[in-house]
């Protein structure tokens, strides 16, 4: 299929071509409260806007729930369901379409063009759903076989749960911020290695703090109290995907982490990216994902359904210094369970779900050595250092470090499906005194 | 202190005195719109209807904010800050007062007693906050000591990092319900005896149905990312305290919960008592709560702060022929770290809170064989049964049995300061077919 062509001027490299369509929350000088937009090429185009000045008018199945795109969230638009996102998705793609069927309503109308159509780069962008409740799971089996590895060995790399059923825990929901918010150093209990010896821990800022290249899915269908969702039906309980970067920190992460789980070495905050890109987006790059050689229970099994996306990832850190490195590249493909198998599983017991939950995949990481999703994995848990452009090495983040995640479907100029930018810069840790 | 007397007949054994005043979100016939009420002996007093009749027309403090009490939750009225829960809490008492200063409000205005005085049983009774992140500590001393000595034997019953911090996980919000809700048995991922030597997991229903016995509290002073709560602030930023009983499925766990702790087997639900007791309520009972033989680090350090309540606790099993047993009996002096400290660590590294988060103590037990907070515990994980009222054996929860638990602060007639029921009924798990 060759590429969708708009009468609007789209840079051939967008990640944000006429195939995508993500949808975010944006808040501009002229209109300060948050509310809905969607990303095109260079721009947004502000639906509140877009709404409010007639430009759904050929679209009757969008009008009783116009009032979605003033709202300082998404949750209210993901709530109308997987048939009313394509809808509107695929009516706004035919708005921008060259030579489409609807020339009147904006690439004639200039008025609502300046009013609506409004550069990226003036757009304030802000969480873009409430998010009740976040789980994080552990999907990516090259990240915890390597992490296994470093911390039990090569024979117990994997526990003997972990093909049987997406592993994962429940999340800080309040911590998830969106790209370009600073993340603080976080501050804790740590053992030094003198403190090692007589398991005394030390109060410190984080030593080894670390990223996680995840992504992550928001829920669009609640789910009730006691009500499984069948694995048959998740798919139309997603809404769409964003990039997530699960800032860590490792060193707390190892003194707290037994017999509870990671706790305030993961809760200090969670980057996404500030774009969704629907499900609907992602279907052509839709594939069947990792084999599993575990015979799965049945209430996992997606059968032949191809629910894994080929979505190209990288990792790059900016200096304060200013320069950049790449230090990682690898692919979605490598995720052992989809969404939809970690919303049955999450499901199978009767856990309930809201509109606006989000999943996040695990750490998703390559088998060779720079296609790592987090530097525990690159450096070995700080035993060896990566060298970054311009000479600097890093074992773990230094304070000034900005990390940059990006993602993208496809590699055909003009029909690119990106997410945009996650984007997080450290802060140095609170002084505190006592 | 003699106990104060109303003019209203509270009967002496009440858990809901004068002395108590604890808040809760109510619907009736009549007002079917959740809202909120404080309870008093066998009375729900209607605060929508009393602040719309003028009810607090004495308390000009409370003027600009009485559309609270019309709130479906109590998250704006928490939001006010304590010092505002006090003063309305007092002014409450004080219209009940026998020869109080305000006879008139309540006492001599037979319209507004009428309206507003509503029988408990009368009332519908609604989760009395919005939950946006819910965290389960584990507290309990010794319950981590018996479960420890449980799977790994009285040497290495305690991680070492138990006595430096409170251990805790985040858990599920959407899955907390109000006292009465029904229980569904959870199915999903357990190791049969036959399956656990090829570590191959079936699909199941729970066989392991089990309580805990804890104590949540509510937050209701938000603090930012980035930003820690320092102990000596933390009790300011607490509402007040409610029981909780943390359902959990002991088979889906004990597959489930290496690496990343406890999942499935605590998101099928967990109930709250109905009435939010205040702190203020509490603070006559406070102690300084169990000594801790590790030295902590300063940020934990609550000095000579008593912040341990002496809440007298049990749990009662009633069986589906309607007999009620006593399974447990305990106290909350059995908690080694306080809801400050858990709020002080929680937020340590910069973990931001919302007013309505809910912090949840971890099982709480004593250490004799019939003060034990679980279950599990209580029959060394099944191997062992107890015997019920009319001879019924029991290992673990069957369907149809009825979990209560209850609470109270000290032992005067006419001065108990309780907690209302923590009520669960256990149903049968769906039955799925694939």
């Amino acid at each position: 299929m060759a590429p969708l062509k708009s009468w609007l001027q789209i840079n051939a490299k967008s990640h944000f071509s006429l195939h995508n369509i993500p949808f975010g929350i944006i808040s501009t000088p002229d209109t300060p409260e948050p509310h809905a937009a969607v990303a095109i090429g260079e721009y947004a185009l502000d639906l509140q806007v877009f709404s409010q000045q007639n430009g759904f008018s050929a679209l009757s199945i969008i009008q009783p729930h116009q009032k979605v795109f003033s709202e300082p969230t998404l949750n209210a638009f993901a709530a109308l369901g997987r048939p009313i996102h394509r809808v509107v998705r695929e009516y706004l793609q035919s708005v921008f379409l060259d030579n489409g069927p609807f020339p009147d309503v904006l690439e004639k109308n200039e008025q609502l063009r300046k009013a609506a159509l409004l550069p990226l780069k003036d757009c304030k962008m802000h969480l873009p759903m409430f998010i009740h409740d976040y789980t994080d799971f552990y999907a990516g089996l090259n990240h915890a076989y390597n992490v296994g590895v470093l911390f039990r060995g090569p024979q117990n790399a994997l526990q003997p749960n972990y093909k049987h059923l997406p592993v994962g825990y429940h999340g800080r929901a309040s911590s998830v911020v969106v790209s370009s918010t600073p993340i603080r150093r976080p501050n804790g209990q740590i053992l030094t290695n003198l403190a090692a010896e007589k398991k005394e821990p030390v109060f410190s800022e984080c030593k080894k703090l670390d990223i996680e290249l995840e992504l992550g899915c928001f829920v669009c269908k609640p789910s009730q109290l006691g009500e499984p969702v069948r694995i048959e039906d998740a798919p139309e309980h997603l809404f769409g995907v964003v990039l997530l970067n699960d800032w860590s920190a490792r060193d707390i992460q190892a003194w707290e982490y037994v017999p509870l789980g990671p706790f305030n070495a993961k809760n200090f905050g969670t980057t996404i990216s500030a774009w969704v890109v629907l499900m609907d987006a992602l279907e052509p790059f839709a594939n069947a994902g990792m084999a599993n050689d575990t015979e799965l229970l049945p209430y996992l099994d997606e059968k032949d359904r191809k629910s894994n996306y080929a979505i190209d990832l990288s990792v790059s850190l900016t200096t304060s210094s200013g320069k950049t490195t790449n230090i990682g590249k690898t692919s979605a493909k490598n995720l052992l369970f989809s969404f939809p198998q970690m919303l049955a599983h999450h499901t199978i017991g009767g856990c309930p779900f809201n509109v606006g939950d989000l999943l996040g995949s695990g750490t998703i990481s390559g088998e060779s050595k720079n296609e790592k999703g987090c530097l525990l994995e690159q450096t070995d848990n700080g035993k060896t250092e990566i060298t970054l452009e311009g000479g600097e090495k890093r074992k773990f983040l230094e304070n000034g470090d900005t990390v940059t995640l990006t993602g993208v479907c496809g590699s055909e100029e003009g029909a690119l499906v990106g997410f945009g930018d996650c984007v997080g810069r450290i802060d140095p840790a609170v002084q505190l005194s006592f």
